[in-house]
């Protein structure tokens, strides 16, 4: 029996990330980014059994249509595009349109350019690689995977904002969140490491990365999350504020700030950056914490007392907890943030589990915490959003 | 013996609200309301005895000065003037300066003037209520009681936004908090009522009025507030929107709307207002509920979901927990209100007690939920602002 491949795509305003997974295993045979599209060092670099290589994109078409050209090729050359069957394309915002994974047609793709008012960066990037992945693989069916789409099961109350509503009904203004493919993946997982039916459990999956939030999972359904319009708001996170007094910005509107200088700081000098003053990285705070860096230290701390207390908050939403589910760079992988984040929530009952702690790190899944009091653990589990995309897209192939 | 009277001074903008309390009872034995000052139907109003008048403020002066000067009158008049033996003026903000209730000099009114930048529209009213009262009684000694004191005791991590640094050390930008007096008052009434002293005892204090705002409260001293910057932060309000997504402000501004229009829509056209577009006011709310406006009831939901949201999260400053707190004219009186977050906290253990929460209303006190999880109860104290200002002012007088 042949293998069966699907092409992920990841389409950015000027870069191009791909992967060809099998969709039986999850391997990624071959993945790589094309980047810097538009500019003179525009290039593409792909792995394929353990060797790296690296081209030029060179050319007048758009740089998106010449990566994936140069991808068409080096599929054939690898000797690997007869057996991709499918197409999976992430595309960030999904409005309240998509509510799952579709099999993409014009119609789709015109309602992905069209919901480009509310992703102005993603989405437009998002429908151009669509668009170019068409032309290139004209036999091949191709599937659209939001960000957007897992979260659209919350119910009014958690997503309504406590404004206008008019903002609502004349610009779509509401919470939407983000991440929806990784809280989808790690719940799924957890209960399945818990031999518990995803229908008959509830989780507070807590997504730590560059960009971070928390979604409560209430019989395998997306009921809350933190990120809301835009993935500005909720947690703290490398560069970003997160949830804001809105008086803040008023304050330095008047101050004579800029418009741009403004949310140029909320989106790339704040959060880790901004209040370390140092880094956005997770890793590079914790190396100037032991350091003795005032500034990270406090980073540190407001970042894992921000977490816990959304994580504490998300009790409200479900009617039992079986797990804290950590996932994402930071979720997975740093062991300090954790704890300090357990730490914090010694009033829910939770006690680390120090040596499940520091065994689930580096891709290992596991037991971190457990409290009696909710009877509940807090667990880690890797996530995998492109095998996300690879199953749904084949879920949706064999129907 | 003679009594002891207190007058305290609110001095806004456009308006001036004053009490003459007996310091031992608590009682106001005069309390009234100057406003519409600068306008032509400029007014005091004020009740003694049962007894309401009503008089115009007329004349080239300042009507703040022109109010207090009828003042002076007025006490002399109905025989109090002899008995008072202090002034206390609420000033809304104290920056970090002001840690507690101080004795006003020069010095301490042109720090409070300073402090403009950071209430423009509160602190310089207060500080013309200030001289005003100064000019009117130089025997009296005055005292400042500030609506941030109370929170000054917030740990780093709580107080810091997770934006820039230089924002704090250049502007003072961080959470200071609001209500501060309100919340004081309820902790330490709720630590009798529980025969507890309140260096051992721990509350999440829920003043829900037409501003709204949430204290963690451990051994007596707020750890967490839900105000921040401004008292636009934190819960959803009558008007207002409290913690929004930035990305929402970014938004309406490259949509076209004006600063102004954008700040005025989240100060004035958010909270019950904006989310059922029919009122800012929690009975009005409840009413139209009842005759079923759908506006009015997700309005009620997303209140208190929120607020139970808020709660919850304040299990994480906390060490351990004696009782949440409802307080102010919404949390004293609002009997489905209190029940709705209440079913929200079923997850930490809450179960109500329908005939306390049915009494503590109308100015009672009482247990309205337990917790046999937290070991904790939810209870009503009326609040009772003023009367921190009366006692404060004696104790700094006596001492």
């Amino acid at each position: 029996m042949s293998n069966s491949y699907v092409l992920v795509i990841n389409s950015g305003s000027s870069s191009l990330k791909f992967a060809v997974i099998n969709s039986a295993t999850g391997e990624a045979v071959l993945s790589g980014l094309g980047e810097c599209f538009g500019l003179e060092d525009s290039r593409m670099s792909w792995k394929f059994n353990g060797d790296k290589r690296e081209v030029a994109i060179q050319g007048d078409e758009s740089h998106h249509k010449l990566a994936i050209n140069t991808l068409v090729g080096l599929t054939e050359e690898l000797a690997l595009a007869q057996d991709i069957v499918a197409v999976g394309h992430r595309i960030v915002h999904g409005g309240e349109k998509f509510t799952q994974t579709v099999r993409i047609d014009e119609a789709v793709t015109q309602e992905i350019e069209q919901l480009a008012d509310l992703a102005p960066l993603h989405n437009p990037a998002g429908a151009i690689g669509i668009r170019a992945a068409l032309e290139a693989f004209p036999s091949l069916p191709q599937f659209a995977v939001f960000d957007t789409a897992f979260h659209q099961t919350m119910p009014k109350k958690a997503f309504t904002g406590a404004i206008c509503n008019t903002l609502y009904s004349d610009y779509g203004i509401r919470r939407y969140g983000f991440h929806g493919t990784s809280h989808y993946y790690v719940s799924r997982e957890a209960a399945h490491m818990l031999n518990k039916s995803i229908d008959d459990a509830s989780f507070i999956s807590v997504h730590l990365g560059n960009g971070a939030s928390v979604c409560a999972i209430e019989k395998g359904r997306s009921v809350d999350t933190s990120m809301g319009f835009t993935p500005l708001s909720g947690l703290m996170m490398g560069t970003r504020c997160g949830d804001l007094d809105p008086g803040i910005i008023e304050f330095l509107l008047k101050k004579g700030w800029s418009q741009e200088r403004v949310f140029d700081a909320l989106n790339k000098k704040s959060g880790f950056l901004g209040v370390s003053g140092v880094t956005s990285d997770a890793r590079g705070i914790l190396e100037a914490m032991e350091n003795g860096h005032e500034g990270a230290k406090l980073a540190f701390e407001v970042f894992t007392y921000r977490v816990a207390k959304y994580i504490s908050s998300y009790l409200v939403p479900l009617t039992s907890l079986d797990a804290i589910i950590f996932t994402g760079g930071i979720g997975e992988n740093s062991l300090p943030i954790r704890r300090e984040i357990l730490n914090n929530l010694k009033l829910l009952g939770f006690v680390e589990d120090e040596q499940g702690n520091e065994a689930a790190r580096f891709g290992n899944a596991g037991v971190i915490a457990r409290s009696e009091m909710l009877d509940a653990v807090a667990m880690v589990i890797p996530t995998n959003e492109e095998y996300v995309i690879v199953q749904q897209s084949m879920v949706l192939l064999n129907q």
